[in-house]
């Protein structure tokens, strides 16, 4: 419960909803499963990206997964107020599977490997139980993609206290970089690994706030208690740089550049 | 002539024609002027964007300038070897044009406000010679975009000082992300700014090394000199950093990533 750089607060599952909802088409655009196919989401969490899965797939079988008990529940509590038919639940770890060989035609992981400690081994994991010619998809972010106008010092040093804040739990906040590396080192056939990247200014002030307010500001203050036991950053300095960051969202001057990768993989033949 | 970060180097004229032809299609990608369209290309440099806007469109009559006398004669052999007869150049000062007021019916602008002391004097002398109705295309680079894998200290170092040697100019090697801004003050129609970026990984092992051996590296190391007698990093470091980017192009595990801005805004009627 406690390895989860951004935790478990309602503000956080709200900025995780949100961030769904604006990121759709980027996250989810080319990824189409065949009505039929047995989907495994490994790291389904509050189940933020779930309901956007199992609305754009419809008559598949999703199976979700997570390793935090509470954010399945919430998951499930989600999926029925949403109406999902298609989708079961399922407290495990990654590493643990419960699945026999090959269950499953097509994996699906998003926001996942940057917060465990051993990516390339829960590559493996999922490998196993994904059927040969099966699909893996991947989507994680780069935090050192991140850059915005205007820049200050507080900004950049709030944002770099996120980025040493979840790299001292043994995760790896800028991991989209490495995503080709991991998935050919797990053993998989790279289709493509390619930068998924949002980019707002003075042209469209509503994504530029909703970008800056509704997902980087939110997620960078979920960081905040963890930041400061580590002494990454001093309160004062965090007050500014956060209020720093928000300016970043006004019109005409404000800009802000995040990208996330997405990767598709195969399991090829033995 | 002192005061262009990358000099004026043999290997810096190399590097700039490589890249222009590695990055035609991002960064011309979508720029075509009708046949007897007028088009001034603001800051030429030693040709390399003129001959890819010159071949790209055909039948306009293209003035292309810079205020380096050397440049001009070395963007005009070029020309010539390459047989392009719609180009006249021109050496003069982007703040001192002598043209007439709405003289031309577009506008092409490639890394060249990254290099000048004064942007927006320079779109708002522009503006004045491109006539009501006319486009401004922008491209310019952001160097705090660049990312890559496997990153340790010593290249963080090196590429930083080359931004720092930029900086100490007095000019912004990060103004990608102030495109939008820069447009809006200076009194144009901003049509769009969008990130253009380059991405290369073990997928892609030519372009991988294409784009760190060709273009990052060599352009990292034209700022040698320069960072050197800044005091911005020691020769030691300098050394290892330089071989450090030089292994991010290697395949399996090597990768880089980067990311332009173009812009196109339009000058609205009075």
């Amino acid at each position: 419960m406690t390895k989860y750089v951004h935790g478990y607060t309602t503000r956080e599952n709200q900025r995780l909803h949100d961030q769904s909802y604006i990121l759709e088409e980027l996250l989810h655009g080319g990824t189409a499963y065949p009505p039929g196919s047995r989907v495994l989401e490994a790291g389904c969490g509050v189940g933020a990206q779930t309901i956007v899965l199992s609305r754009r797939n419809p008559g598949t079988q999703i199976t979700s997964i997570d390793f935090c008990a509470d954010s399945v529940a919430k998951a499930r509590i989600l999926a029925r107020e949403n109406g999902l038919t298609n989708v079961h639940f399922l407290e495990c770890d990654i590493l643990n599977l419960p699945f026999a060989a090959g269950e499953f035609d097509h994996v699906f992981v998003c926001f996942v490997l940057e917060h465990i400690d051993s990516p390339i081994q829960a590559l493996a994991s999922l490998k196993k139980v994904l059927r040969v010619g099966g699909t893996l998809t991947v989507i994680e972010g780069d935090h050192a993609s991140a850059f915005w106008h205007p820049e200050t010092p507080a900004s950049l040093k709030v944002w770099r206290s996120l980025v040493q804040a979840q790299a001292e739990l043994g995760h790896d906040p800028l991991i989209g970089r490495r995503l080709y590396s991991l998935l050919n080192t797990a053993g998989y056939h790279v289709e493509y690994v390619a930068p998924r990247w949002i980019y707002a200014d003075g042209g469209d002030p509503k994504l530029l706030d909703g970008l800056v307010n509704k997902i980087m500001v939110p997620m960078v203050e979920t960081a905040k208690d963890r930041a400061m036991d580590l002494g990454l950053v001093d309160p004062e300095t965090w007050r500014q740089g956060i209020g720093d960051l928000a300016l970043t969202g006004i019109p005409p001057d404000g800009s802000y550049f995040y990208t996330w990768f997405k990767a598709r993989a195969l399991k090829a033949g033995d």
